[in-house]
């Protein structure tokens, strides 16, 4: 079978899992049903290619060809949750890549000198639990087990509660130095989510300073029909202000920000809400200009506050600085390739908390040619797929032997 | 024991049901536990007074003292739902009061000369199916009983599948002529909604037209992070431009305009959204003020969406003309309570529906100090209550006699 007849194949076994057939979205929230089926499809898939499958302290799950207590390990893949009504590839077809890799080496019957692994991390959307790449940074010890533990879902339920159900210790999460010692280089295939990649693959150079700040605008609930104009003070207008500033603020220093995110209490039609919380994604080329992009969000939602008699907060959730992928990874993983576009992304992803933490690492994107991402409507075509494939066999090659 | 005392008995027996210990709000949506219970509350205290209890095809119940087809009957009662996170007094004082108003002229020994009927009409606020006054408008023939069927929760429950669940025939819902016939008048009593009332109890003038309109605004779904802000078709800023657009409009003709209810999908930190819906609640002195304020809105949305790439919608989901109440009725209660004051209200109620369909409708209010209501701090005083149930006595003493 060609690569890309290998690509149709495995691909299709994990296409429709957690797929809505109304919208072809997908809702692979972490450790709900279809997410569990996916993580199960993986160690299948792992062990019937005879791998050394584990599951971290973290929830992570680890596929090993050699023995990872060697040290210096290959590691590639990325994840499989999915934003809620997300598209197909955004992870997953880092995974899937991953796998059709080391199919191509082990087809040449060598064996590599060092090991190579497949990791599948946990939470890496943040989707469920508000916090984005959750596996990987608990993995590097970049965020607080305890303060992990205590995140919510929008039902309420804690990241210990969900980790129990899963079978997970929440009391053992946390850094685990002696598993990322393991890795000597990390590199992440993953579906370029703009609109800058022309060639079937590219490398990353970096990814830009990013993170989510909690919106929270507190009114006085009331009546929407009797309650006088001049009399209302209603946090729906300070947000909807905030949602207008944050754009125009974005526009005019070249970062990007949006609130894709709000939740309305009571929220009923014929209430003027008490509470409104929105959510502001906010990330730029460098550090201060996302510094002064959210100084000048929060001054004008606090100011439009004083005009509606609210009170606004804005508190961030989890903020990422910016990452400068290994130059010397990078140029060698280019040159392997025989010179391929290098690019920046506005996207976070677990290999960027890798590299935060000293691992050497480098990501490699296929092209998209609309440049839809987080929607029903991302796509690769097959061909690009396969590009993707043999690409990450020949670092991996580069890397192991 | 003192009207207040015997206010304060039946208020506190009711008072517990669906109420969140945490906020002091009421979730008694239509059919939940809490609103089933609030009904077999209503069931068991008509039941202890010995009046004759039915349920109509409708869902609506009416407890009976004399012989309803006598004809020519004086009606009250109110409301047992609430919005959610809503006040204790909206509905559920109407329902209180009437009790204890017949309670009061039953003790006087004397039989009246009309049957006197206490009515707890269903899904008054419309807060899960989204069509408030549903009950009597039902009744009335005011909506069509297979739109009505139709009618979705936001759990995608339709309205058939809920009345099944509380027993009821989806089929037999819609208007019941025979049943309306026999009302002679109505009296409703509710707590005012806004601080037009200083003195303790008032007559209504009237109801404004008001109505409920679905703002629904498609854009493109994509990725938060990587989507550049020139490249977007964001609905969200659509969304909030016509929030404060409504606001404006509303001030500038002396109407109300609200967005209290929005959903976004997929409502993810980190993705542009594809979709938001948000509702418009409306109200004005008069119908032409009304269509030329939602005409406003839908122009100034519509606008916003062509510079947004965004397509908009605008579509009236229930629209209330304006409602003047008998006014010979009125000025016999104003006379009978001694020369009350008579006030207006932008709030909706099922007397409203009745008056629209013919049958002599008056509304007392009881003075609400804060104007607060549709949240928890909504509050009229104990000695307010009992001076309305004091007010309804005399008021079904004057019609039935």
């Amino acid at each position: 079978m060609s690569t890309v007849e290998l690509w149709r194949t495995l691909w299709s076994s994990l296409h429709p899992i957690g797929r809505d057939p109304a919208t072809g979205g997908y809702l692979r929230s972490s450790w709900s049903a279809a997410d569990l089926a996916c993580r199960q499809w993986f160690v299948d898939q792992a062990r019937a290619r005879s791998l050394d499958v584990e599951t971290d302290r973290n929830g992570n799950i680890w596929a090993w060809w050699g023995d990872p207590v060697a040290g210096g390990a290959v590691v590639t893949g990325s994840h499989l949750d999915s934003v809620p009504h997300g598209g197909a590839y955004d992870g997953a077809q880092g995974v899937v890549s991953a796998l059709l890799a080391v199919d191509e080496l082990r087809s040449r019957g060598a064996q590599p000198s060092r090991p190579i692994g497949i990791v599948v991390f946990t939470e890496e959307e943040g989707s469920r639990f508000g916090s984005a790449c959750l596996g990987s940074r608990l993995l590097t010890g970049a965020i607080d087990p305890e303060h992990a533990t205590a995140l919510t879902d929008a039902g309420g339920i804690t990241l210990a509660q969900g980790l129990a159900v899963a079978g997970l210790d929440p009391s053992s999460i946390g850094p685990d130095p002696a598993r990322v010692a393991r890795i000597g280089s990390f590199v992440e295939l993953h579906i370029e989510q703009g609109r800058s990649l022309e060639s079937p693959v590219g490398v990353a150079s970096g990814i830009w300073p990013h993170g989510r700040w909690r919106l929270s605008v507190e009114g006085v609930g009331n009546h929407a029909g009797t309650t006088l104009m001049t009399d209302r003070r209603d946090p729906m207008l300070t947000c909807a202000y905030s949602v207008l500033a944050a754009n125009k603020e974005a526009r005019l220093v070249g970062a990007h920000a949006t609130i894709g995110r709000i939740a309305v209490h009571p929220n009923a039609t014929n209430a003027i809400p008490e509470r409104v919380t929105a959510w502001l994604d906010a990330r730029a080329p460098d550090e201060s200009t996302l510094d002064s992009l959210v100084a000048s969000i929060r001054l004008r939602a606090v100011e439009r506050g004083e005009r509606d008699g609210t009170t606004v907060e804005l508190t961030a959730e989890s903020v990422s600085p910016a990452v400068v992928f290994d130059a010397a990874l990078r140029d060698r993983i280019a040159a392997a390739l025989g010179g391929v576009p290098v690019i920046a992304t506005g996207a976070g992803h677990d290999a960027g908390v890798l590299a935060s933490a000293g691992v050497p690492t480098a990501m490699l994107f296929v092209r998209n040619p609309s440049g839809v991402s987080h929607s029903p409507a991302e796509h690769a075509s097959d061909e690009d797929c396969a590009a993707g494939v043999a690409a990450l066999a020949r670092v991996l090659e580069e890397l192991a032997w």
